[in-house]
């Protein structure tokens, strides 16, 4: 089995997903899985630095491949209460899921997305749609899941800034999240990202009357090739409407947030020109950040397919080819070495096709590449370098 | 800056140099650089797991670009000696560096090595060499490289098992090494790696007649993407051979380590089908080790030239070429997730073209892409996740 990681990772910026480990002759199965995306940032109220806690591996029951998808993922217990965030979590990110893929479909015009659905014993699930190779995309994944572990009791502990000798034990948690990338093969057609996420705990069993906690995370994020500032503008302005309407800071915070966490340290880039990002969403109305995450992923389409429609067919050469696909090399870099749902997924035995159907179908690195100043590829280099305000 | 690394690093199989960041606008230059490779494993032998040690970020002087390569890169305290092991090994180096690029050149019959080479004004410096798009190679890079730097006292301590409390202060290291990925274009003609370094330590200040630590490490190893068994069993005797030389123990048990390293973890397969490894080796004479280090680099010629000479011509699809790029997507996964020299690289701020020419120029990740059992892919597949004796 993969070693555990060192650190808890709190976010998941990739396709965190958990489908089934269908692979069969010469690969071999796993039986032991954790969580399928990273558990939130549990920092450590005491140290000065707030170091994440140590998350330990958690294993999960063995998936069930489903022929169909189910009207919901949830334990009975859960289901019955349609009203209950976790289930309207769970409906927001389906819907959207089916929305994505339909508006996908149609500007693709060839392409359909393929699906495995699977559902484990216990509770959860998930379905992970992929489209590969069609006429505007190279690769597209759009994937739901749903999951119900345990964490280790001193996440838990420090997530409530407990001050208690008592081991309450190991915590049940909920979570729920919506993830995609999708890679279209012109490129003048930037790359999109986008994650909704949420995490509930269940009260331990020896305080049953302790407050659950909760938290919201994700973001949309753009990576084109090419700068046209009309697409970037149209981009961020629909991210800042879905703000807005909740919280004038969000936009602001949330921009910045995506510059910082999207950030390839090695080479001092972003991988793309941002979007928004949250995580560890906690300190508002819960209603309220449903209903902002929700908004969020609804923003989705109107956000991406016009440009998407509008570049599609432009033309290229070997040059504009090439340049995207040194791009597409530091899109697989980040997700590789910083993406934080990636990277946990891989050290914690998730399946990897569907963790890795974030990277590009093809990608380039050439030695010691550099664009010629002032041209369109170093206009883009350097926007990556230096994030802008857009808007 | 990017973070400092949470754990120490002991070997570095991809090419772990420190060539100058001589990238301009609108690239940022970096003034403070940490190990061109990283430390050796300062076990803990107090620990009951031997937890690698913490290893600080080390701040290096700015490199000086030179025109021509110097004679030597030690200290000139060093380099009057040159019966030192220190000097050996650099020569060791530089003259296999000039060797396998020269092999390599004529192999290649159209593309030439591009040199960069730099001096620190403290002593150290290094001499990069890549082949970009020859006839015969699409990527080559042969990397040497000399290090004068400090390694904290606790790591100093541990390596030493020492029982003390005094504090020794910094310890001053040296560290020298050859580094090295070819990457030929032909699917039928196997990628190769190597990598051969000496590290030793300098007497604390404190404690001048204390002894000096010293290790090599090191390796080579294939990675086809098509297997033909008399390629296979050529390498692998070639490198039996160097290994007989001096101990019969050193070829199965260095043969094993390899295939344990090589290990891409959550695919739980080799990079490749293996060589030989070694690492933190210091429990043989010295003066044997420096000759077991010298045989196998003098090896790579012997066993890798003759196989690119045969399968280079091989006429191919683009079945087998796709075939060829998915498995350098399996190159970079490695690469960016597990190898400890260039993921020690990243984090401390290296030169990124100088860590990254281990990178494929082109690679491909196609979704849950599965070979037909009993094809050639899939004995590739086959004998990556179940490693072969093949002598």
């Amino acid at each position: 089995m993969p070693s555990l990681p060192t650190a808890a990772l709190s976010s998941s910026s990739s396709l965190p997903l958990f489908p089934p480990s269908s692979y069969s002759s010469p690969r071999k199965t796993h039986s032991r899985f954790c969580l399928p995306f990273a558990l939130p940032r549990f920092t450590n109220p005491t140290h000065p630095f707030r170091r994440p806690m140590t998350c330990s591996s958690i294993p999960f029951e063995k998936e069930t491949v489903i022929s169909d998808r189910p009207y919901s993922f949830l334990r009975d217990t859960d289901g019955l209460d349609d009203e209950s965030v976790r289930s309207r979590f769970q409906r927001m990110i389906m819907d959207v899921q089916d929305s994505v893929c339909g508006a996908l479909e149609a500007l693709d015009g060839a392409g359909n997305f393929q699906e495995d659905a699977w559902t484990r014993p216990g509770g959860g699930g998930g379905i992970s749609r992929v489209l590969q190779d069609g006429r505007v995309f190279e690769k597209a994944g759009v994937n739901i899941s749903v999951v119900y572990g345990v964490m280790p009791p001193e996440a838990y502990r420090a997530a409530k800034a407990a001050v208690t000798d008592q081991n309450p034990g190991p915590v049940p948690f909920f979570a729920a999240g919506i993830s995609s990338v999708l890679h279209p093969k012109n490129p003048f057609a930037p790359t999109l990202h986008f994650n909704y996420r949420y995490f509930e705990t269940d009260a331990p069993k020896e305080s049953p009357g302790a407050p659950r906690q909760w938290w919201f995370g994700g973001g949309t994020d753009l990576t084109p090739s090419y700068i046209f500032e009309e697409d970037v503008r149209h981009f961020h302005s629909i991210q800042k409407r879905a703000c807005d309407k909740f919280d004038p800071s969000f936009y602001p915070r949330f921009k910045k947030w995506c510059d910082d966490y999207f950030h390839i340290k090695h080479r001092d880039e972003r991988r793309g020109l941002g979007g928004i990002f949250f995580d560890d969403l906690n300190d508002y109305d819960q209603e309220m950040l449903l209903s902002f995450a929700t908004e969020c992923a609804n923003s989705v389409v109107p956000a991406y397919v016009p440009i998407v429609e509008k570049r599609k067919d432009t033309s290229f050469n070997e040059r504009h080819k090439a340049w995207q696909q040194l791009r597409r090399g530091r899109y697989v870099e980040f997700n590789l070495v910083y993406d934080r749902g990636t990277t946990f997924g891989l050290k914690t035995g998730g399946r990897i096709e569907s963790i890795l159907v974030s990277l590009p179908l093809t990608a380039r690195w050439e030695y010691d590449h550099k664009p010629e100043e002032g041209s369109e590829e170093w206009k883009l280099l350097d926007a990556c370098m230096n994030p802008k305000e857009w808007i």
